[in-house]
């Protein structure tokens, strides 16, 4: 069946949904995005999102779009048509389609954002064998660009480690700078030492995960030890757990780091009662 | 007048041109492209452009467009069809519109690249008012991916980079890393010491000019010294002169970095010469 989505205040079929040649996410790159996970037609950490979603538009200059005021409200009616029990709400907004091509930014006055959201379906996300058997990461060189804080669409690096990790048979790919894990390729990265979990510090580096202010929040709330700082590939590799956190996966086991299996191979406790523990607080807290 | 453009084998009105939202170029800048100059209605450098192009598929495994062998007579049919004596032709092949959003590639089986081209007409090109001036640039830090030699749509630094040129009152920005000057935000940069021409050596750091290869090449022919290596942006600011190179702006002369005005601040023998050198010689073979 075919979905229906929403393309600048139009809820148009899938097949019809197309932006200009000319917008600039199409030509530069120049756009942002949010991926809102939706559990029980409900969605989760949607503040965070779009709280999220306004810091990157203030970085890059982009105006927010005359629907902002709006998007919980197209974000509940693209789950109701389309029927998303469990699933995503994409959504993109770019600088908008110029007259022309033009390295300078257009007048804000003159061409408006484009805003585009679409569902995805997935049954039974929470519940994905991949989180009960635990994911295979390997590790590559991190070249992305250095403001990784703003979540633009320039993920073709990201895509591009997603296949080197899907060629070695892996699940995953790590990002190494300076000999340090910055982030997954769509997920941020955390290694559990004895009691302590260790996920990298916030900076331009890496995302500020909205999973991971959640993810932390309530570890600190159950009395488990946080360490935000830098930490090697081989401290990854020799730790007794690893795990990493994304909207879309929660909290997701990792059981191999490159050729080192950690601990017995199969998800670790502390990743098990995490991602236990989200999932309850999101559901409660979904909207 | 409303331009024809050229969508996936489609000739059409510019207000007609749109992609898919699913499209890869617009989710995640997955997508290369190239600009040939058209002057007295021919074009500059094509078949360097398209071995160019031919290169940056091949880096990202996107595969050749069926049209392929077609680009040819697609640009010679958008500069008939609108009127173009000077300007440029723009050029875009992105991974193809696949179903639905995911970091891994879609079959290329199942789905093809999108290619569109469209023209910007610029009357006068070769004859532009800075070309006389001369052009001021400021340096900022380079923060851009690894891989700038395949030539990606990942343009949102570059176009950020023209914007603090512009707010800074200046017309472009050299990059810096590590101390040395990368290139332009879309040109290559050079200075010139004495009778030396010196420009940053090839490698994955900066793009594989099309037009850098030609200048180059008429240097060396004129007997002019050419030195291929690093450069940093204090021997710039003390340099005799400096110029950058693209398929559009040719050879701009550079009259000014940061505070430090080059020379007497107008464009210098040597910037003149390269340009006088390059236009007769790629009129001359313009097809």
């Amino acid at each position: 069946m075919s979905r229906t989505v929403y393309v600048n205040g139009q809820y148009l079929p899938e097949g019809d949904a197309k932006v200009s040649i000319f917008d600039r996410a199409f030509l530069m790159a120049d756009g942002v995005y949010e991926v809102t996970s939706v559990l029980d037609g409900k969605l989760i950490d949607f503040d965070g999102h779009l709280a999220r979603l306004e810091r990157s538009l203030s970085e890059l200059d982009i105006q927010k779009p005359d629907c902002f005021d709006d998007l919980l409200e197209i974000h509940r009616e693209l789950v109701r048509v389309n029927g998303i029990t469990d699933g995503m709400v994409y959504l993109q907004v770019t600088r908008g389609a110029a007259e022309d091509r033009d390295f300078v930014f257009p007048d804000p006055e003159e061409v408006k954002p484009t805003v585009v959201l679409f569902t995805q379906s997935k049954p039974g996300l929470a519940d994905s064998p991949a989180s009960k058997k635990g994911i295979k990461v390997i590790s590559i060189e991190d070249i992305r660009w250095g403001r990784r804080d703003i979540k633009t669409v320039q993920l073709l690096y990201p895509s591009m480690g997603k296949m080197m990790a899907k060629k070695a048979g892996a699940d995953d790919a790590w990002m190494i700078e300076d000999g340090h894990v910055t982030e997954g390729t769509s997920n941020n990265a955390y290694i559990v030492k004895g009691d302590t979990i260790i996920t990298r510090q916030l900076s331009n580096d890496i995302l500020h995960g909205i999973t991971r202010a959640a993810v932390l929040r309530f570890a600190r709330e159950a009395q488990m030890k946080v360490e935000e700082r830098h930490f090697t590939i081989d401290e990854a590799k020799d730790a007794d757990e690893a795990f990493v956190t994304s909207a879309s996966t929660f909290v997701m086991p990792v059981v191999q780091v490159d050729e080192a299996v950690l601990g017995d191979g199969t998800p670790g406790p502390v990743s098990k009662r995490l991602r236990e523990i989200y999932l309850e607080e999101s559901r409660k807290a979904a909207i």
